[in-house]
C-alpha cells in the first residue's frame, strides 16, 4: 500500500506492507489524517519511533470481528493498552506500560492507505461531521483532558500560552465552559482568529502582569513558553503542561515550592466530549486548516506543517 | 542584645539593636530556636537575607498592644503580610508580595534574645508542651500543609524521599492519617528511628519499583532526591515538592506530560493541627533532637546542624 514511512528520513512509498488486523482489531481504510507537533517531533527522532507516523485520522472500517462496524466512518483513540496489567486494572489504561500508540510507539499510524486498531478504540462519526472537522477529534480530546484533571470555574483568570494548533483549540474548549481565557502568542493572525471567537489575544511582547492568572496552560511547545507560563501563574495557582518537547529545561524548583504552584502534566483525553463539541460547532476548526495535501505529497505536507505560523495541515488518502 | 547575625558571615554578637515593636506587634523574649535547612541555605546566601536568621522558636511576650498576651509563652507564624493587597484579600496572605518573613526576608529572626511579630501571628502554647517540643510547631505545620493541598487516603501508596528533619516529621503526619508511608533515605539510624514509629524505611540503594507510588513527597533537598521521586511516582500520580534548594535542576518536562504527573509545591502550613499533634504526642519529636547549644555558641550550632546525619539542633537563649 501507499504511505509515509520514517526510518530516520521521512519518505513516500508505494510498497508498504498491508497491515493485518490482530484479534479484536479492525482494518481501517484511512480517508484523511492531520499533522500535529508530535508528528513533527517524531520525524526529528522523538520517541525513537520508526514506521508509519500519524494518529489524527478519519477512516472507514473495511474488516472487523463485529460485522456491524463494517462500512462505518470512524475515528479512533490512539492508545492500545494490554488491559491486564496493574496499571490497566487500576483504570489508567492510557498509561499502560505495555501499550502501543498509533503512529507513535510500536504501531504503524495513519499516514497510509490502511491502519489497524482494536474495535474498542473506534468512535463512530455522525454523518453531519465532515472529514476535515472530524480529524480534529483526537487533538480536541486532548484539550478536554484539562477539564478531567483540574477544577475550572467561569470566574477564573486563565491564560493559554502558545497560539498554535493546540492553543487555538484549548481557548475554544475553555470558552465553552464560560471562562474568558487570555491567549498569549506570537502570531498576529492567530490572535485575530481567536478574536473572532471572542478570545482576548496578547502578543507576548505586550505587558502582562506577573502572577496574574489562576491557571496557565502551556501549549507553546518550547522552553521559553514554559518560562513565560511560570511567570504568569499566581501563588498557589496551577500550571498545566500540555505540550511535549524533546529538550530538557533548567528549572528553579524552589520557585514552585515558595509560590506553592501546582504543575499538571496533561496528555490524551476523552473522545466523547470532543466529538460532541465538533458536532454542535461549539468548537470551530474550519479556519484552522492551513493546507491539504494528497498522500503522495506527504513529505511536502510535513515540510509545510513545520513552517512558522502554519496551523493544521491535512493529508488526504484518495 | 545578644544574637547571631549574618552579613555574608554568621557571627555571635552582643551589640545587636533591641527590636522595636511596630503597631500591632508584640515584643517577644526568645527562649529557644531551632535550626532548619532554610537557615543553613540562608547562611550560604539563599534569599540574599542579611540580619538575624531563625524562624522556629518559643518565646514569652514581654510587650503587646493587648495586655492579656503579656507573660504568655508562645510560638509564631513567620509570614507577616500587608493584609491589604489583592493577594491578601484573595485569602493567600502567606504569599503576600509585600510580606516580611521572620529571619528569612525583611525581618530579623529568632536567634537572638528578642524578636518582634504581629500579635495576629502568635499562638499560645499549652503548659503541657515543653519548649523543645513546641519549637517543632513551625516545621510540623509545613508538613500539615500537604494535607491542605492534596487528597490523601489511607490505602494510598505514599513514599517520602529524604530521611532528614523534614522527612521524619512528614512520615509521622502521614501515619497519623492512616497512611503507611515508605521512607526512602540514606541514614540507617534515621530509618531505624522511623521504624520505631512503624514506618517502613528503605535505603535508596535497595530496589524500589519505579512508578509504584500514588504520591511521592520529596523532602530530600537535593536534585538527586527529586530525580528519585520522579522515578517512583506512578502515571497520573502526585509529586509533592517540600524542600527548597538553591540550584536549578534540569528537568525533562515531557516525562511529566506523557505520564500526566501532578507536581505540587508546598511551603508553610497551618499551626493549629501541628500544635494539637505535638500536644497529643501523635507526633514524636524528642528523638529528633541531636544537640542543644547556648546562644553564645550559635555559630558552632550551625556547624553542627550542617553535618551529615544530624537532625534537629536547638539554640537556647538563657
Amino acid at each position: 500500500m501507499k504511505g509515509l514511512s520514517f526510518d530516520g528520513r521521512l519518505s513516500f512509498r508505494e510498497d508498504l506492507e498491508m497491515p493485518e488486523p490482530r484479534a479484536g482489531e479492525a482494518l481501517v481504510r484511512v480517508r484523511c489524517a492531520g499533522i500535529c507537533r508530535t508528528d513533527l517531533e517524531i520525524v526529528k527522532g522523538y520517541m525513537g519511533f520508526q514506521g508509519i507516523p500519524g494518529h489524527e485520522f478519519v477512516g472507514v472500517v473495511e474488516k472487523a470481528p463485529e460485522s456491524s462496524w463494517i462500512g462505518k466512518r470512524i475515528t479512533g483513540e490512539i492508545n492500545c493498552p494490554c488491559r491486564v496489567c496493574p496499571v490497566c486494572r487500576a483504570g489508567r489504561s492510557n498509561h499502560c506500560p505495555n501499550r502501543t500508540v498509533l503512529g507513535i510507539a510500536g504501531r504503524n499510524g495513519a499516514f497510509a492507505e490502511y491502519l489497524t486498531l482494536p474495535l474498542t478504540n473506534l468512535h463512530l462519526l455522525p454523518d453531519s461531521l465532515e472529514d476535515d472537522q472530524a480529524v480534529f477529534t483526537e487533538p480536541l480530546a486532548a484539550c478536554f483532558e484539562i477539564l478531567e484533571q483540574i477544577d475550572l470555574h467561569p470566574s477564573m483568570k486563565v491564560a493559554v500560552v502558545g497560539d498554535g494548533r493546540l492553543g487555538l483549540l484549548v481557548v475554544q474548549v475553555l470558552s465553552a465552559t464560560g471562562i474568558s481565557p487570555t491567549l498569549v502568542g506570537h502570531h498576529r493572525e492567530h490572535l485575530d482568529l481567536a478574536a473572532r471567537w471572542n478570545v482576548r489575544g496578547v502578543l507576548e511582547e505586550e505587558s502582562l502582569l506577573p502572577g496574574h492568572f489562576d491557571v496557565v496552560i502551556d501549549c507553546s511547545g518550547s522552553p521559553s513558553g514554559f518560562s513565560l507560563a511560570e511567570k504568569l501563574v499566581r501563588p498557589r495557582g496551577t500550571l498545566v503542561l500540555k505540550s511535549t518537547f524533546a529538550e530538557s529545561v533548567s528549572v528553579d524548583l524552589s520557585l514552585f515550592v515558595v509560590h506553592e504552584i501546582t504543575i499538571v502534566g496533561s496528555r490524551c483525553g476523552p473522545f466523547a466530549p470532543a466529538l460532541a463539541a465538533l458536532e454542535t460547532a461549539a468548537v470551530n476548526v474550519g479556519p484552522m486548516i492551513s493546507a491539504t495535501y494528497p498522500l503522495s505529497q506527504g513529505v511536502e505536507a510535513f515540510q509545510g506543517a513545520s513552517e512558522r505560523g502554519v496551523l493544521k495541515v491535512l493529508v488526504e488518502m484518495d
